[in-house]
């Protein structure tokens, strides 16, 4: 139906070529009854309850990476905020600003990665939008992806964390510092080859399965921007606890802490997207970990360390040589556009 | 807080920087609870029922014209496709995409203007996300919003149209052509002066008005891109009733009918981002006419077609001198970045 392989201006009119975009490409991989309405909004349904609403746009360059591309992660970056805050991920929607010229091919590798994964997820895409730039104005193509969620009663507060105390153990399912440095890695100008890919997943299958097996969880986030060490800081300040972290458990792919040294970045402030932080009662820590890795994405979960009474307001991490050192938030930015 | 008069890359990064951009400019202007509790979603209550969804990206271009700006666009725009669903729009959200360099008097400006636009639209900006991309790889800032709006069971099938009937009514509540005209006479290389403003309003508040108060409404749409004209020629297309319009009732500015025949555009191919086409069973549409009057947004309302059992899949109008035109979809590219 589209006679041309590069996008036109004319696919974001609203008029004939933007109705065989949509009928060519969305709808052919995202098909499903609420899109096939094609009204101004979908239609949906619930029982009544607490939903979760989110947003994310994405600007990563490259577009294709080792391990993903930017549909993939749009999908999987939406669903995660969905799933920690304690949420089953249901609807999608996806806003597409595409730049004046981008191949068609290349779209649609990106439209079917995201339908791919939204199946994966168990989310469905319900409402979407293309606007096209002339050339020049973005850079190939940016997604964003809002999302909503169903919350159970007893899962209302996991988001908050409000109810986590000294002594609470905080886990992480992996490694870190994959998915910046698999973007890194795939940046042209630094000729670099890795066998590094990215950890991006869809983590509301784990985060449902440790919720409903272990039991016990009084916060999660995923460490995406700013890495582990950003979570840690965030979640300490203002709060009338401290965070002690143990260096040494902390899992780094050795090919990860090599491109990390060479480059001068440090691993815990590298962007993860395919890893949930998770605080844990004591009592229920173990649970956790023995659940979390028999799930696939889970293999590697690891208690990290743990909510202290010292040093309210402040993440300390162990350096392992009996020293320690605050994990602060980074002043600047490390990588731009990792995400 | 913020002591640069620029963004900088670092305020993407989601450390320090961007902690002082949601601090010192988002929750400034859309302070809420929602908001405050900084989680990575919004947690939102429903009685249950029927929800609407949608999402629109805004990359207009420039960012500042007569009558409203990007900030003011992206809360008119998504508010109105829930509206037109028949919903009443409850919650926003609001994703940036920021060029580095971008003044931060520009975005307080943006960011105003989406504050005042929901206080006065009856919606809340519940969470959102920035991401800020090196300098030339997008055009100053893009605006994605999403939005939920509850309906009401009797206004379920108002989005979809399944409803309508030969002898049906098509209204309009006022002037075609305002928006695209406004945001192209502001463009600076056209070098062109004119008092033409955009309608763009939040329109929930006058269609919740006609739904209450005079009912018999089968169909709703709101006619941005493409204009009045595309709104027609979609909602003839494979359905089993065609569409007359009238040209001679349909009202334009004098002003925006001068600009578009010395550009050689037609008025009913131009964007609006205020006006809402409904469809109405015939005895009704008296009165829908007489409750649109009584707003202020519908002072211009007018009924300027019908449904017709002739011609199904078509949309016509009437040229006023006996002869008749096909309304069809644009096969291209009217004016780009118009939203």
């Amino acid at each position: 139906m589209i006679a041309t392989d590069k996008v036109l201006l004319g696919h974001g009119s609203g008029g004939k070529l933007s109705h065989n975009l949509i009928s060519g490409l969305f709808m052919k991989h995202f098909s499903n009854p609420f899109l096939l309405k094609q009204t101004d909004s979908a239609v949906l349904e619930f029982t009544g309850g607490h939903l979760s609403f989110t947003t994310d746009s994405f600007v990563v360059d490259p577009i294709f990476f080792p391990g993903g591309d930017i549909g993939k992660l749009a999908v999987c970056g939406t669903v995660n905020d969905l799933a920690v805050s304690g949420s089953s991920p249901l609807y999608l929607s996806a806003g597409f600003i595409i730049e004046e010229g981008f191949p068609f091919n290349e779209l649609e590798i990106i439209v079917r990665s995201m339908a791919d994964e939204a199946k994966k997820a168990g989310v469905i895409i319900v409402t979407g939008d293309t606007k096209v730039v002339n050339r020049g104005k973005c850079d190939k193509v940016f997604i964003n992806t809002a999302g909503i969620g169903y919350i159970k009663q007893e899962n209302l507060h996991i988001g908050e964390g409000s109810r986590i105390m000294p002594g609470d153990k905080i886990i992480i399912n992996g490694t870190v510092g994959d998915h910046g440095m698999a973007v890194l890695s795939a940046r042209q100008e630094l000729n670099i080859k890795s066998n590094i890919a990215s950890d991006c997943a869809s983590l509301n299958g784990l985060i449902s399965h440790v919720l409903d097996e272990a039991g016990g969880i009084r916060f999660m986030r995923d460490a995406t921007r700013g890495g582990l060490a950003t979570v840690m800081a965030e979640l300490a300040e203002k709060k009338n606890f401290g965070i002690m972290v143990e260096e040494s458990v902390i899992m780094v792919r050795p090919d990860v802490r090599a491109f990390c040294e060479l480059l001068g970045f440090d691993p815990l402030y590298v962007a993860n997207e395919g890893k949930v932080v998770m605080v844990a009662e004591p009592d229920s820590a173990q649970k956790v970990i023995q659940v979390m890795k028999s799930h696939e994405l889970g293999k590697d979960a690891t208690i990290i360390g743990e909510i202290s009474a010292e040093n309210p307001g402040k993440a300390w991490i162990s350096t392992g040589i009996g020293g320690k050192r605050i994990l602060d938030m980074l002043a600047g930015e490390q990588l731009p556009r990792i995400c």
